[in-house]
């Protein structure tokens, strides 16, 4: 008999998929250009030209069965090697290739870091606002996802709420720096607070507490930003990364879970994440692109455009009057609604076709999110009628 | 705290792995040319040269944007189509592309298959010999995997042991033909035999008893080998397929479920497997892969050489005295070792730098599997080493 779980699963409404499925049916009727379309968080600039020629050299000149054969169940080792030497070039780490296992992008990084640290029953922890596919991460693993309500002030952590729930059955911790969907990052006296306070409390509660750290949006950081890297504050972290936002590949599924090599149990995480992979099904990410990655990590896609597009809609933002928190990188930004219910609110921007997610189901209630990975120009062409809304619905600016 | 589970699995030891491990370091000593390696089942022709040129006209031509983007949950719409298409012509089918879901290879399409038809608890009926690696991915869905003792005759179905088994707790069963080990594939009488005891037992308990049919070797089948398409012959049957041999990209993970459009429910388990995949961290194999080889599906690699090799080996065999049943496609052979303990045959074996493996794990104790995905050249090599090892040990010849 099919799975009932999996098929109830179907019934639920995907609120960003059908937000984008309407601007997509919106467009066909009165042209994209003319729908201002800010639901969806992917990339809005190439690879890196030399990812493509790298490819290119790749396919034609290598042995096609060194090129697209099996990977050891580990990963490739010039992959590993790579990440290893960037992470410790730029962060002052230690890693060695042994400390890195290749997966299928920051997804599939998760779903192993989380399966290694936890058992079926276990507690992870996460602080909103947050991705909310880290529901089914988790509860894939047979844990139970808590989520630490947001501080809408900062986005940083609520405090008083993370140490209230940060119990004796919590054996990992979420967190995404810089944020999905606040554009947030964590600040330096932040994540010393973070290491303190699991340090204290995992020497009370007489076991671990990881770190998992979802760091997609880390090569996306703003001018005079304090975004510092998660992993040099607390020991016991396992790093999160996915290529598809700095190199623009996200289709290619390619990341990696970065263990820290001072982490209690280091040397056996990465090998059981290979174990862990035999009851997924998942194994290694593509064989290529394990091996062009590792020769270009060090390059970024021209991640500029995000900048300029946060500058002229937070300006925007601030100018008509509404409640919001500037990014420190990322390309989302998420402003207060306009009134207290925002499905309502992004209901009534759509007739201005304004596609603005609601951010309930991020753990932000009351909240927006504007994705702007979008061409500039739309950027600018979207602001007047931003304008408009706000001063024709709520009698702002 | 780490998982415990998974750190006691490091604790295993892989034997295939470790012959491959002891044959590489053996051939540093003696030149691996001298080293007859017969443990591992890796392709050993290139993919077809228009794989490499549609990848280099895709690169160079194609928005690096769509290219590299996102597919859609379900999969990229191209490689459905084309699977769905290249399925109906060459196998009298009905699929759509809504029939299809891309997974990262054969393990992806096992573990989503699994996990779509049964529920934690569930049993999961399989049929030695069989491939070990279907222990991990079935119990990766909590369920229990039960193995029908071989019918060492024939390689085909262990009929009596199968009724017997085939009880009201199974949900699915488990298939691989053509087979790794034995290089058997299923009759068109295995399989309506197959086919009419399920349906019968399925009425019997009251619920769908789902064929997971295992199919990575589909397009390795040798001359007037009788082996026809699993799904034409059972409703109820989700095919896995991986793209890893019929053109030699086990590294790029690459394949799919087709569900039959006749099964229960049929509809439901493609998008199903979109839900497994959020929490398995698996997500869809790489979107570059996808849409290479949605161009190239009916194309295979030049396959000709395991045939060949095949030939050689079953006739030096047979001249010498083993018991051996002829395969009828893939790139392995299982014959009956020399004596019953083929862990100390396989041993013994390694004297003569012959590297065979035991398949006690693979459900056929007492015989080994040779895997002949290595140059005819050095096949032919191998059997005057084959004959010296079975006339000195054992004196047959």
């Amino acid at each position: 008999m099919i799975n009932q779980d999996y098929k109830a699963m179907l019934g639920a409404k995907n609120i960003i998929r059908n937000l984008s499925e309407y601007a997509t049916a919106r467009g066909k009727e009165i042209g994209y250009e003319n729908v201002f379309d800010f639901s969806l968080g992917n990339p809005s600039v190439p690879a890196p030209e030399i990812f493509t020629d790298t490819m290119i050299k790749m396919l034609r000149d290598e042995n096609p069965m060194k090129l697209h054969g099996y990977s050891p169940t580990l990963g490739d080792p010039s992959y590993k090697e790579a990440i290893a030497a960037s992470l410790n070039r730029r962060f002052g780490m230690d890693y060695t290739a042994e400390h890195i296992f290749p997966t299928t992008g920051a997804a599939g990084a998760i779903s192993h870091a989380v399966r290694a640290v936890t058992k079926p029953g276990d507690t992870v922890l996460t602080i909103a606002p947050f991705f909310p596919e880290y529901k089914p991460y988790v509860e894939g693993a047979g844990c139970k996802l808590k989520i630490v309500p947001a501080n809408t002030d900062t986005f940083q952590i609520n405090i008083e709420e993370f140490e209230r729930m940060l119990t004796q059955d919590v054996m990992a911790v979420l967190i995404n720096t810089p944020n999905n969907p606040s554009g947030i990052a964590y600040s330096t006296s932040t994540l010393r607070y973070l290491a303190d306070t699991m340090t204290r409390k995992a020497e009370e509660f007489g076991h671990p507490i990881y770190l998992i750290s979802d760091e997609p949006y880390r090569e996306i950081v703003f001018k005079d930003a304090d975004a510092p890297y998660v992993s040099a504050f607390y020991k016991n972290t396992l790093s999160c990364y996915s290529f598809s936002k700095a190199l623009s590949l996200p289709g290619e599924r390619i990341g990696y879970v970065a263990v820290n090599p001072k982490a209690d149990d280091a040397e056996f995480i990465v090998p059981m994440c290979g174990q862990i992979s035999r009851g997924t099904g998942h194994n290694c990410p593509p064989s290529i692109i394990q091996q062009a990655v590792g020769k270009v990590c060090d390059i970024t896609s021209d991640l500029s455009v995000y900048e300029t597009n946060m500058n002229i809609i937070y300006d925007t933002l601030v100018d008509i009057g509404f409640s919001v928190v500037k990014p420190g990188g990322t390309f989302y930004i998420l402003p207060k609604a306009l009134e207290e219910d925002s499905v309502a609110f992004c209901n009534k921007a759509k007739e201005y076709d304004l596609i603005l997610v609601p951010a309930d189901n991020f753990g932000a209630p009351g909240f927006f999110r504007m994705a702007y990975c979008i061409d500039t120009e739309k950027v600018e062409r979207a602001m007047p009628r931003l304008r408009q809304f706000a001063k024709e619905v709520y009698g702002l600016g």
